[in-house]
């Protein structure tokens, strides 16, 4: 693939389902060729912490290659040969610090204060990122696409795209994801992580640009979606490879130091300071607050007659293990697009990654999304 | 089961793994009567934020009994017709404030300064439990017990027994436990814990008996294991039987309130108020950091060789969704005693309890446990 180049795309003036208005600039990348007819696009959506860095590098020289280049590119199952394939970044993008995201968040500066958004930033929801991806789908002339999918987060957006234009794709698919928030991510991991940022001396109640910022915290957070994000036999196993310990010298007086540190601990937080490097704090509890609240039909229609609207063909594919989106909820979908009269398929797959296997595992569902990406 | 009374038992100048001495008091209850050979006793250990209230009733009029009633009683699993039954407080026991709990901990006044301990309470282990319980053994003319069991931490105290007292017991269970600590419990849970704990501003480095203490951290605590000791394939799908979505009226502006409540978390507020009422931070995160230090042999022998000392008959019974310690983990064990020519036998449960099936879904292994417990 050639080298990636970022894009950027800005829709002034737009109004979130909250009620505000916001001028919106967002980045995207594109892997392959729109084809004359302009109906050859599979739009990807990214996940909670990612960007639309979803494939092929920006430099030869770069360590990695976008988060889905297993499955994006010539000749792969997500195949550049014959698909345009957009992707772009979320509003509060997490990696809001990274030179290659651009999305308007509460680090942007607000032209009516000159200060960073902060904790004024509005309320964003996922049907939000799905209203500025169509209106990047408009300025790119497309006006029907093969596909929209996604991993976790982006599968939501995926389902939200299907629920709120049905006639725009012709398929949908969501890996580890599912058609709203439930009550293990509300309860669980979304009060935890704000828990975790807001007793952060730093936090100042969102507004610490001009100071070092909730780095503990949003570590924490980090740590724990992480954490959270593989199955705990997986985590065990990784540690016992090299040690089952306290790394103390035998002889020496133990359990001296509630901070000691196990052997398995540095690259551990290694992989965490990575995760943390450009992520913005706000973003990072915005993008779970969006995935909280989401719920396809946003009330004014229930969660099945929302699904009933589908027109796409959906692939759902949840992971055993994954504690985010255990695999009942695919089935719900699912169940909800069958009695709705659509056309639905639930590929279960199964790792030890859990729910990271959507990103980390991609070769336990890459054939079944190549023959389900087929054109028929 | 006639009324049951809590007993006291003292050792003083107790000496701990640690090398500190303590002057230690703890609670025990006994249900069935000692025979007189005196070698029809069962020694059942307690859970992490468990008591010594295995079974029975205070009082007819007590809303609940013990944690496992379920299998000790006349004609139960662990059938007091027959069994001498003894459950005792741990050291640092998390209930410290339960007026039937009695156990030198944290909480508790040290003469030498007459203030409670607080950060000055000496480091725990899951050996220093088990040595009480030998001493508490001794004063009740025990010299031998049938079987050493219990769920959860109590499964680490009765591993911790088979390797030290290998000759001391016929029979060893463990429910949902392992014989060492693990990296999801040590780099998570245990870290999680600890973090929400140090961030409360009435924590005072453990030091905050004249004040109002860590509540809010203690019930973010209690909130997240009560959490993840469960499938949350389970906690979602009573969460749904509620609601889905936020408890906002159809056409109030939504999104507006971050700490706006799902219509299911008051009743889980309320069971982690219940959790909390008598609980004491620091003995909370003594116990936790007991488990996880814990590694039966103590690195002075490997886990596998500390295991092959072990001459009882073990069960051990894991559950599948548990997050704390997976199924693995307990095939570990038994590999382990098998491999040193000991005799084991694993028992895989299927609840979607996960962890809590331990105590919650005790139907699941009844019937395995009381055949393991027949005389042969």
């Amino acid at each position: 693939m050639d080298a990636i180049k970022k894009q950027r795309f800005g829709l002034p003036n737009c109004r979130l389902l909250s009620g505000s208005t916001l001028d919106i600039e967002v980045g995207y990348e594109t892997y392959g060729q729109l084809n004359a007819a302009g109906n050859n696009a599979v739009l990807v959506c990214h996940y909670w912490t990612g960007t639309s860095h979803a494939a092929g590098r920006y430099a030869a020289a770069d360590p990695l290659p976008g988060w889905w280049d297993a499955l994006i590119g010539p000749g792969k199952v997500i195949d550049t040969n014959h698909f345009f394939v957009v992707c772009s970044d979320t509003l509060a993008n997490v990696q809001a610090h990274d030179p290659n995201v651009i999305s308007t968040g509460p680090a942007s500066i607000d032209a009516a204060t000159g200060e960073p958004y902060g904790s004024r930033f509005p309320v964003l929801t996922i049907r939000d990122m799905v209203h500025v991806q169509r209106a990047l789908m408009d300025h790119l002339g497309i006006t029907h696409v093969r596909a929209v999918g996604g991993p976790s987060a982006g599968g939501m957006q995926a389902l939200e795209w299907a629920c709120t234009y049905p006639d725009f794709m012709d398929k949908v698919f969501g890996v580890c994801t599912y058609g709203r928030s439930n009550a293990f991510f509300t309860l669980g991991v979304y009060r935890w992580c704000r828990a975790f940022l807001q007793s952060d001396p730093h936090w100042h109640g969102g507004d610490y640009y001009s100071g070092p910022g909730p780095q503990q915290g949003l570590r924490r957070a980090l740590g724990l979606i992480t954490l959270l994000a593989q199955a705990p036999a997986r985590i065990n196993a990784t540690a016992r490879a090299s040690d089952s310990g306290w790394d103390l010298p035998d002889g020496a007086p133990p359990y001296t130091d509630p901070d000691g540190v196990f052997p398995y601990e540095p690259s551990f937080n290694a992989f965490i300071d990575e995760r943390a490097r450009f992520a913005d704090a706000n973003a990072f509890l915005a993008i779970a607050r969006a995935a909280t609240l989401h719920n396809v039909g946003w009330r004014r229609r229930g969660f099945a007659e929302a699904l009933s609207a589908v027109r796409a063909e959906v692939l759902m594919i949840p992971c055993e293990h994954d504690l985010f989106f255990p695999p009942g909820d695919s089935r719900d979908v699912v169940d909800a697009i069958l009695q709705g009269g659509g056309r639905a398929e639930l590929y279960t797959i199964s790792s030890d990654w859990g729910h990271f296997a959507c990103v980390f595992d991609t070769d336990r569902f890459a054939v079944r999304l190549r023959d389900f990406l087929k054109p028929k």
